[in-house]
This record gives C-alpha cells, structure tokens and sequence, in this order.
C-alpha cells in the first residue's frame, strides 16, 4: 500500500497549477481518498449517508431474530423427538435403566434372560394401545393395513456332518429364518409359530425385531398450527455377532414425518404461520438489499482500480503492485455477500418447512445458522474504524501465521502421540480405547 | 494532572516575596498539596489523625460480622426449606430417586404407571398425619377450616363427530375439569368421583394437583427465639403436552411465613434477639458516620476545586482542564458513601426481618451482600497509599480498556458461534440444547 | 553485598606489601573468600572433602527409605479402619447404599422408616456375632462385664396444659429419656421397655444409640508382628431437630487401640521389629551429625563475621552494613537444622509406635512428612551452585514480591466476592452453599 | 558452525587462481555447499531428484495404513476378552453391579452373604452350559478329560489349646484345605464333602476357587478367516485377610490363546490374509530401502567429514571443532533409521500373528507403534527446510535447556511434597491415599 500512500500524500503537495489534466488528477485522487474513508468520515466529507451500514444492522436484528425463532420451533421437534425415543425404549426394553451403555442398550449374559427380554418385547408390542400414554400405535400401509412386527434370527450354517454332542460343527456361510406378527393377532404369538423360539445360541448371529409405529406431535395444537405426523421405524438387534457371552440389545429409531392420517383436528388456524411468512419474506427483502449495495461497491472499486492503474500506466508508466491490487478488494464485501446468499437460501427453506411442504429442518439450520455466524463476525468490521481497535485486528492479522506454523509442527508430533497412544495403550486403558478417543474428538452420535 | 503538578511544583521555587496575594496563593497551594497526600502524610504534615481511616475498619469488621451472623441465620432458613422439599418429594412422589431429572422430578412411560403416581398422592395425602415424621399438617382457610386438595384435569374437546374406533377426532380448544377432596373425607376418594379418575389419554394435556401444607421450623427454639411457622403450596403436575409417550411429573413447592396458629410454645425469650437488634443500631451508627465524613471530604474537596479554579482564573486567565477535574472527585469516597448507603437499608431490613415483622431474607441478603463486597474492594484504597502496590492499581487502570476491546472483538465472535452452534449442533448433541448451555452460562434454578 | 565484593576484590590489587597487619588482612581475605566458596570450588581451593554433602545425600535416601516404610505401615492401619467403618456402617443401617450423602449416611422420611431403622440396629446388635464376618464382638469393661448398648430420646418438654387434638403445646426446655440394653439379653429388647419406642414425633429432637465393640487387625500376624486390637465408640443418631419431615441417620465411629485381651496368638516373633529399630537408630544419628555439621558452620559464620566487622570497624571505621551480615547467615543451614530436629523426633516417635508403646501416628507422620519435606527442599540449594540455575532462583527471589502484592490486592476482591456470593447466591444454587465452598477451600471430613 | 561458514564464505571471494590444489579444494567446497542444501536446492542445483524424501513419504503412508489394520484386528479381539470377561463377572458373581469397586469386584459383610456368594459360584458352576449365550465351556486337559474346579480355604491354625468359648487362640503359621469339584458330578457339590462348607470366620484367610473354561471368537469366522480359541483361567478369591468385617470378593481372568479343539468351521478361505502379507512385505522393502539410503547418506557425511578435516589439518593445520563435527552427523538420519529397523521388525511380528504361529499383540503393537511416532516426528525435519519453520525449531531448542532447569527445581518441591502429603494427609483425604495418587500419576491397571 505504500505506492498508494505515498500517491495520496504527495498529491496535497503539489496542487499549485490546474491544468485539465491536474483536475481530472485531482479528481481521482479525491475518489481514492474518499474511497478509503470509514462511513463517519465519508459523511462528514460528503455528506453520504451510511445506508449499507444501516443496512447491516437490520440485518442483524432481522437474522437473529428469525433463527431464535426457527431454534425454538427446532427444539420442540427435538424434543418430541427425544421423548418418543425414551418413551419407546421404556416400552420395549426391560430393565432398561433409561441411560445407554456404551452404544447399546441393555447387556445380557444368560440364555433365560435373552429369552425374557425377547418375549418381553412382543409381549409389550402385543398390548401397546393399552399400554402407551401417547397416542402411539401401530403403523398402517397405503391401504389402511397395519403393518406387521417382523422378527429374523441369522445364524451359521450348521455343518454339513450331524455333530456329536460335544463337537461343534458350523459353517462359515449364514442363514436367516424370519416371520411376521400381525398387530391383531400379536396376542397369540406364543402359539404362532413357537418353535421359531427356540434358539442355537453357539450358531446365533443376531435377531432383529423391526416394527413401525406411528405417533402425532400435538405440541403445536396449542399455538394453533397444525400437527405434524410421524412414522418410527424401529430396529431392536440382539447382538450376539462377538459370542462373547454377553448379548448387546440395541434399539434404534429413524422418524419420518408424514402426513397425518386417522386423525381430525379442527379449529387451528394459520394466523401464526401466516405473520412468520411476511416476516422470512422481509429477511429476504434485506438481505437482498445488502447483497445488491455490497456488489455495487465491489464494482464501483474494480472501476476505481482500473482508473487509477491506467492513469499510473499513463503518466508515470508504473504498475499498481498486487498488495495495492488487494486493497481494493474488500473482504468483508465477499463475506456479506456470501452472508446473504446462505440467509436467502436458508429463509427460503424456512418458509418451505412453515407451511409443511418440507420437513429438512438440518438443511436449513445449517443455512440460516453459517449465515448467523457469519453476519456477526462481520461487526467486527465496524470495530475496526475505531483507530484502536484497527491496532488489535491488525496485530492479530501478523501473529496469524506463526500460530498456525506451530499448529502445523505440534500437529505433526500430535498425529504421531495419537498413533501409538491408540496401538500401545490401548489395550490396557480405556481413554486410549478408540482412535478419535486418543485424538481427543468427540465424536457425534448420529441422533440422539 | 500536568498542570496541577507543574503548578504544585513551581510554588516551591518562588516563594521569595510575601505580598498578601502571595500568602493568599501559598495558603491555596498547601491546601491543594494537603488535599492530595495520604493519611500517613496527612498525620506528618498537621499531626491530623486518620479518622476516617479508623472509621473505615471498624465498618469492616463490623459489617463483616453482621453479615456472618445474618448469613448462619439465613443458612438455617434455607436448610429448612430444602429438607422440607425434599421430604415432600419424598412423600408423595412414587418411584422418587432423591434428584430431579432435567427439570421435572420423575417420569412415567405407561398408563398403569400414570394412575399408580396419581393414587399414590392421593394414598399418601389422606394418611399424611400418620406417615410424616415432621409436624406437617393440612393447612386451614382464616376460619380454621381445613383447606381441601384440589385435583385438575386439562383435556383437548372432542371433536363434533361421533369418532369411530380408530379415528381420533380432538378440537383445538382446550377444557378442564375440577374436583377437590376434603382432607376429612380424604380416605375415601376412591368412591368419590370415581368416573373422574377415567383418563382419555390421547386427549390428555396435563393434571395438577393442588394442595397446602403447613410446617413449623422448631430449630430457632433451642436458642431461645420463637420458631417461624411455614405455608407450604404444593403443585403436582403430571405433563402429557408434548404427548410423546412419557409423562413428566414435576413437584412444585412454594413457601410462605406466616403466624404461627394452633401451636404453643412456651419458654422462649427474646434476649438473644435484642442484644443482635443493638449491634445492628450500632453498625447503622458506624455507617452513617462513615457516610457523613466522606459526604463531607466531598464537599470539602469540590470547594477546594471553586478556589482553585477562581485563583487560576483570576490569575493566569486559564482553565482547569478536565482530567484535573476528576481528580478531585475521589471515586473511593463515592464507593464508600454508596455501600454505607446499602448497608444501612439493610440493616433496618434485618432489624425487621429479626423482629419477625418482615420476612424479605432475599432482599435483605442483596443489601448486606453489596455492600460488604463494597467494603472488602475499597481496602484496596488503602493498598494504593503505598507506593509500589500503586504502580499495579496504575498498571492495571491502563490495561483495562485493552482488554475491554479485545473482549468486545471476541464477543462478536463468541454470540455469532453461540447462535450457529445451538441451531446447526443442537439437534445432534446435548451439550448445545439450549441457547444457555451453548453460551456457557448457568442458569440458576429458581428456588432449589 | 556490594561493599563485600568491592573489599574481596581490591584485595587482590594491593597484595605487595608484607606487613604483619597486612598477613592478618589477607588471612581474612583468604577465609572470607573460601567461605563464600561452592563446595566443588573449596575442594579444588583447599582440597577440602564435601562431607556435608556426603551427610546430606546420605540423609536423603535413608529419611525417604524411613517415610516410606512407616507410611505403607500406617496405610495399613488406615485401611483396617476404614473398612471396619464401611463393614459396621452395612451391618447396622438399613438401606445404607455405600456412600455417606453429604456429611449423613441415610436419610428417612416417614415415620414407619424411622421405627424400621431403628429396629433394625436393634436387632442386628443382638445378632452380631452370629452376623458379623469379621472378629468384631461387644467391648468388655474392666472386669470383664460386656457394656450395655445406650439408647436415649431427646424431647422438648410437653406444655403445661393437657393439649387438645389439633393444637401442639411445647416448651422450649428439652428433656431426656434413656434405656440401657444388655447384650446377653438384647434379643429380648422387644419385650423390655416396649412402651420407650413410641415416639412423639412432633416433640422428638434426636434419638441417640451408642454401642461399644472391640475388634482385631489381624493382618500384621502374617508379618510376625503382634496385632493391634481396637474398641470401637459408636453413635447412631437419629437427627430430627430440623423438624422438617426428613430424619437424618448419622452413624460416627470413634476408634482406639487398646491391649488385646481374649485372644492368644502365638507363634509370633519380634524379628522385623527390630531390624526397622537398628535401622531408625542409624537414621537419627546421620541427622544428628548433620544437625552438628550445620551448627557448626553457622557458629563459624558468625565468628567470621565478628573478625571482619572487627577488622572494618579498626581499619576504615565502617560498619557492616545489614545486607552483608545476612550474607553470612545462611538460611539453608538453618533449614538443614530444623529439618533434622524433626526427623529425630519423628523417628523417636516411630520406635515408640513400633514397640507399641505410642499409637499416635498422626503425631509423627508430621513430623515425619514435614522433615521430608524440607530435606527435599533443601536439595534445591545444590542446583544453585550451577551458575544457570542460580540465575533462575535469583529470578524468582526477585519476582516474588510483586507476585505477592499481586495476590493481596486479588485477596481483597476474593473476601468481598465469598461474603457477597455466600450470602447473595447461597439460598439459590448449591455452589454457593457454604463460607467454605464459595472460597473453593475443600473441607477435610475430619476421619474418613 | 561458525568456522564452517567462515570457510564456505571465503571461498566466493578468493576462486580467481586455479592451481591444481585450488580445483581440489574448490571441488571440496562444492560438496560441502551440497551437502548443507536442502532437498530443493540440491535439485535445483544438480537436478538431484529427491529420493529419499520420496521413499519417506511413501513410507508414512504405508506405516500408518498397516498401523490402521493392524489396530483394527487389535481392538477386535481386546473387545471380545472386554466382554468374556464381563460375561463371566455376571454370570459368577452374585450382585455384580457391572462396575467394579475400587481393585474388588463385590464386597460383602455378613456370613450369610458369604455363604450365598460362594454357593451362587458352585450353582453357575455347575449349571454352565445352560446358562451361558456363549459357547463358553468346561476346559479339558490334553486327554480330553475336563479339568475340575478348585476350591481352597486358608486358615491360621488353631493355637494348641483347647479355646473356651470368648477367648481366641490362634497360631501365627497358616494351613490351607482344599477340594476338587468335577464338572460332571458338580450338581451333586451339597452333598460332597459337606462338612468343607463351614468356615470359621474369625481364623479365616482368604478362599480360593480356581476353574478354567473355553471360548472361541467367531468374529473372525465373518472375514473368512480362521477363528481363535481362548482359555480362561479364572480365579475368585473371597479376601479375608484384614479382618474388618468386609470380605472382598476379585474375579481375575487370564485369557490365553489356543489351539481351537472340538470345533469344526467350514467355509473359510486365507485370502485376506495372504493379501495383508503381501501388504506387510512391501512396507519391510520400503522401510529396507529407507534405512539403506539413510545408512550411505550418513557414511558419505563421515567422508566429507573426514576429507574436510584432513583439508583443514594440512592446509591451515587447524582442528576442526566439535560443534562443526556435530553438524555432520544428522540426528534426523539416526531417527529415521531408528524408525525403520522397529518398522521391519514389527512388521515381521505382525506376519506371524497373521499367521497365527504368533499371539503377542503386545510385543509388535509396542514396535509398530513406536515406529509411526518416530515417521511423524520426523515430519517436523522437513518443515525446517523452509526459512520460517527453521527459526521455530531452532527458538525451541535454545528454550529447551532452560525449561528443562525450571523442571529439575520444580521437580525437587513435588517430591518432597508428594511424600509429606501421602504421609500426613493421607489417613484423612481419599486423594492422598496412594503415593502414585499424591504424585498424580494414573496407574495403567494390568489388564482391563
């Protein structure tokens, strides 16, 4: 930048003769000034109003806003969501102890208690209208069938020799026997099929229960929206894959929402909805506004460059270097601009998800949530027309590189330490038991 | 504070004539010397002996003790009410495990588990004499008439329709139906509005129950006070709004201090209270001296500043600029003042808290509290007297507003990752559920 | 110290001269010199062998080889208490889980527990031999008579007039009602005194059981050493002063060793015993002479002192100024003394214990602990002999100071927070519950 | 260096004559110049392709890739001796919570739980196989014949005379009963040697019950690759030897690997493996030829060496100086070789354990992991060829010595502190119970 400081000063200087070609010098040069002003200094020199910086704080109040509200309309979803999950695995599994071990469930270690905890399953899936509060019940097919319980054991083959009674002769391929329960019927599933019961546990693999329910988030009833619907396919794994003497009892859930059927609900109204919509059109109105006066200024500055390198190459036959190139790239332009693309997108889904044509409530916090982010770091721009504040942000630009240069070499010797931790200790300690443990990295359940 | 110094300096130098106006200039300057010194150097200079000083530690000490006092006081209430609560729990909650989970207390998975909770409050509160081993009791209206239990179903309308077995036909509009149960008659609610206990729980929003209790806190007795006597209003909701399957049940407890009625407690005296009701006058003495001679060095202090500000008028025709301003303005004093101010207000409040005539130990705490943190932070005044513990007091002032701009840079930062990781994380992970626990703070429970 | 290099150093300047005066003076120089010598500098001046450090080095490793052998002595000890008190607490409280909650053991809360819980030690206490997997039997008194189990009720007085039904009448004076139960008759408590276990809850403030047991630690006869044999002091109360429906179970052990008596156990030797006497012997004589070395170079240094204050005074008419005299007391050697003093008394205190004459193994695991302590310390001073570490110690002797005004100034802020907090935040979240847990200093339970 | 540099530099200046001793010395220079440059600038400088780094590259990737294998095949069979061993905790300990207490599994503390305790392990026992999910069975010796189970019980003796009925007489020596249970006739263990069954507590040591069982990992079946066969020799000891009236109840496990007997598995192929030794041949070629080029790199620097020196003798009769020695023996070259012959060896341990003639896991994991380390450490030598990287390094070795002088001093106070604090505070604070707990040191249990 030193060119175009040391341009800008010596201009002062010599501004004795007006020829037309000084006035359209000093003309640019003015332009370049001006250019380089923070929005007081602008107003104080021309009298231009800081309608981007205005602008920009709406938009803040605007985003925040419209994510708390989506976040707690989010989080009584989530909260369905987790309740129902509890609430099944309280049906399903007995002696559940309402926290998961490890991954699973439930552990069992004797053949009688396998047994239990399986009957223990249909037997509760057998009376589940009489036993669940919510209104959980059997899910139905297109035509209005309930959908049955399906419940497959897989196994070694047995070998092909009958085996003796202390040999045990299996082979390596697996089979799989299955059968289904009808929900009407599920009362007498003891005399349906009962030899399926009994089981080979030295050839068990696993057996796998899959059953789907069908459940109604009445939550918004109250704020007169109407309810979503949902379908829970779940899985119940007894897994005995390891033949360890210890049977894991995994229960999984995958909800779908889908369109309320069986039920009919009357007197909500959309007034809600209706007030939410204007409003993420509103968001979308401003932060349009900002995305259109913030790629003007990137254009008005690409033009004032090109002036300014055409008058150097013209008069004084130097070109403008890179670093001066950059100065007139704002990033913090680029970063509004990206900014309001991703709360466009993101306010669009919203409304999408409003007025139930979609259900991708992950795909729009991710949108609306980076953009968030991204509108507040950009206030630290403003901080930085502050003299003092220009101080820190540009100290911290320097020290920068070196930070990430040590990152770059602990790293190494971290990558290293995380290797051997996992491999040497990690048979006899359990903080070194799993890779991404050793590394530190929290790892994300897939859905709580 | 340049002028001033330079002015204080300068008098030293020329002091050779000795007109009227002179003396009149050399009495200013000793005063304003005089002004500045510490009380060691006061005490030097005129033999002037630090009353205030003295006043200052006596406050501290003083207050420091009242507070201990009031604060064992207050310990022995809180405990009370916490064992109180969790007695209560304890008694009426089936199934209650000692701690709360989340927020609610216990919850329930199936139908029968739903009814079992419900009679068992119902169970125990009719046997509550015999069961409790604390003097709880059923609470009595002004005419000492047992006040009754009242038990509250809140239920979605029926749809207009005549629903068919499988359709589930609710209207949005919510309704409520009542029932209270004298505590006389308590035993037999079981053929009282037996069809009430019939729940319908797919319409089922909520139940609350009701009841008052009364208690007594007998520990004061033993130190020869008379004991406070304890209205307990208790609120049992078994929660189904979200209907997900799992009701929640929450205990709710909210005491008052009321006149003791239907006990006589004799042999207990008042000494105890009046000699702590004297120390109280005593400390409000000592504050309000405190208060007046700081109040006084204050305006000794702008007087001070008139006649200086005159004499540099007058005699040079200049200005005393602002920062020399502010330094007559000692900020200590303004602290002191202030926290003698609090401390006497809840003084009074402790006196009538004592004498039983109020019962706000809240309030009262947050006076006390201020003020003594107040006290305890101005010592460090005093550290200031000395020479090198100054240049830590000086280094700090000037590191202050270097780290109030880095905080400010950093707390942009901080909102924008707090709001993008409760929406993007908060599905997937507990630690960012709420916007709260994302942002780090904890959220005090209103009353534990 | 200055004045002292400066003397040091001149000296070597004008040495040309052989008077006798000027003998003597480079006879000082020369000791002067040689004191402030490093033991490597002195043997290669003087050929002087470091004995000192010889003692020190010894000492070291002979005080740690006594620490650690008396300690994992004690742990023993330790551990035979501990689990004597989890093995008393299970057998005589009902529904005790294995963890004390906060500083009771259980709590309950209705009064059919109490007289459960009461009941329940009765009659455990009467089945205890037959119960108890360890020698744990009922203490004898002098003459062989088994003590009596104790039981008292503590009551607030009834009122003077006949209460009515509904109203309580008390007084705040407090009686006492108690009942001693033999252990040859304890099976029929039921039968005795039935009419001492109605309890008039209302009134009740504690009921207290103290029992008396004898026990063996027999782990030491497999090392050839004798046993200890302990009596146990038991209390359980029963603490309902609180009067708010929740009953607190404490139950405290007092533990003595005791001479064994009823038990004949033959076969074992004093061997070990005596080897670890000749060895504690040999530990206190190395401390000994170390303690002598010590005092004698200070008695030297003082004498050195004298001359050179003498020579100063007689010669230039100076004085020593205070910086230099306390060059000459060297605070290692002081802590060298005091350590050994310690060790001495610690390991005359561990032979005592060790001929099991003395049980006071706190006593001397201070004296032991802090002697360690010390002479660990100590070894720093060795490190200061290199050049580089000096420069490190001399850092911090000058840095410790400021670091010290630093946490006065900070200690200030931290009293007025703790008061304010306490009192404030206290009756709201349990962190704030206590003087001590507002300060964050954890509370050592005074006997595990 | 310095003279090193020195020598390079000049030679710029001085090259203009060209005698035959100037080309020798002129071409020496060349090579030393060479020798100093970094991978880039010798490529640059003589089209030298870089080789070596490329051949470590590779090698990175390889080592981790076969790191990554090795401890995914690890973490399988540490998984299943985890849950065999759970498994086997369930199944023989009667009220294993899951977790074990402290070093114990169980503790209990009345006679009559002992007794349950160890009849619940002969029942298990003796009902195994139908009990179990997994194919856990009795052992059998060489012969097929099953082993029994072992039971002793370790008394001190009775003293010689005959005990009245208080008083104990017991003999320091021990003796020891003990029993043999077959597995076929253990249902019928009531009726055999019943009288072995009553134990007299207050001499009782400790009881030992002795049994080995057999597992086989089918895990492996699902790869198609040969299952392993597991012993399990397991140990339940009941500990009474400190008499407090807490017996505690240790389940060991050692599991070793064996010969699969009385299983027949068909259908399993070697392919996998044979591809995975085919893998682990080429990382030993790999690691060969790093070590190889490594190895003449270090003896072509000895040679330079040696004929710069040689220069230096007898051109200038100058030495050259250790520090300059230093800079021709690289540090990173005797890493790297290091890094290979650990490598190579592993890799060959791995071989063999593929091939099942192996089973210490421990010994190559120890070897593989050591070897990844040092690859990534050695890493860092790569990012010091680039300017910036160079200065870091280099700032961290000039630290190191000084951080290392602050630790040795720190390091003195910790131990004193560490044997003061076991010693004194120890018998009244769980984290002072333990010297490695004091020291901070986390203790690596044996085996989880």
């Amino acid at each position: 930048m030193e060119l175009l400081v040391r341009y800008l000063d010596r201009s002062n200087s010599i501004s004795s003769v007006t020829t037309p070609d000084v006035v359209k010098e000093e003309k640019l040069r003015d332009d370049l000034r001006y250019y380089f002003m923070s929005p007081c200094e602008k107003y104080r020199a021309r009298r231009h109003k800081p309608w981007k910086m205005g602008v920009q704080i709406l938009k803040i109040v605007m985003i925040t806003t419209q994510l708390i509200l989506f976040g707690l309309n989010n989080q009584q979803v989530v909260s369905y969501n987790e309740e129902t999950t509890m609430a099944i695995k309280n049906l399903f599994l007995k002696g559940y102890s309402g926290v998961d071990e490890d991954d699973y469930c439930v552990a069992v270690y004797t053949q009688h208690a396998v047994y239990d905890s399986l009957f223990y399953v249909l037997d509760q899936y057998s009376q589940l209208v009489q036993l669940s509060v919510g209104p959980i019940s059997y899910a139905e097919d297109e035509d209005g069938k309930l959908l049955p319980l399906e419940i497959c054991k897989e196994y070694y083959k047995k070998g092909s020799a009958e085996p003796s009674d202390e040999v045990y002769d299996i082979d390596a391929q697996m089979e799989s026997v299955c059968m289904s329960l009808d929900p009407k019927s599920a009362q007498q599933w003891r005399t349906l099929n009962s030899s399926f019961y009994n089981l080979d546990f030295y050839r068990l693999i696993d057996i796998k229960i899959t059953l789907q329910l069908k459940g109604i988030n009445l939550q918004t009833v109250r704020s007169r929206e109407l309810p979503d619907c949902y379908s829970f396919y779940i899985t119940i794994t007894f897994d005995n894959q390891c033949h360890s003497g210890k049977v894991k009892i995994f229960l999984d859930i995958d909800a779908k929402s889908s369109r309320c059927r069986g039920w009919k609900i009357s007197g909500t109204a959309q007034k809600n909805t209706q007030y939410l919509l204007v409003f993420d059109g509103f968001v979308i109105l401003v932060c349009l506004t900002s995305a259109v006066l913030c790629t003007r200024s990137i254009v008005l500055a690409v033009r004032l460059l090109q002036r300014f390198s055409r008058f150097l190459r013209e008069n004084y036959n130097r070109k403008v270097c890179e670093d001066d190139q950059s100065e007139f790239l704002n990033g913090w332009y680029v970063l509004v601009i990206v900014s309001d693309i991703l709360a466009i997108i993101g306010s669009i889904l919203k409304m999408e998800i409003q007025s139930k044509s979609l259900t991708s409530y992950d795909v729009c916090s991710i949108f609306l949530g980076t953009s968030t982010l991204m509108v507040w770091v950009g206030v630290i721009r403003y901080l930085g027309y502050f003299q003092k504040y220009n101080v820190l942000i540009l100290t911290m630009k320097a020290a920068f590189p070196k930070v990430l240069r040590f990152c770059c070499c602990a790293g190494m010797i971290y990558l290293g330490y995380t290797f051997c931790g996992w491999i040497v200790l990690g048979p006899y300690h359990e903080k070194f038991e799993g890779l991404s443990l050793v590394a530190g990295v929290p790892v994300l359940p897939a859905e709580r």
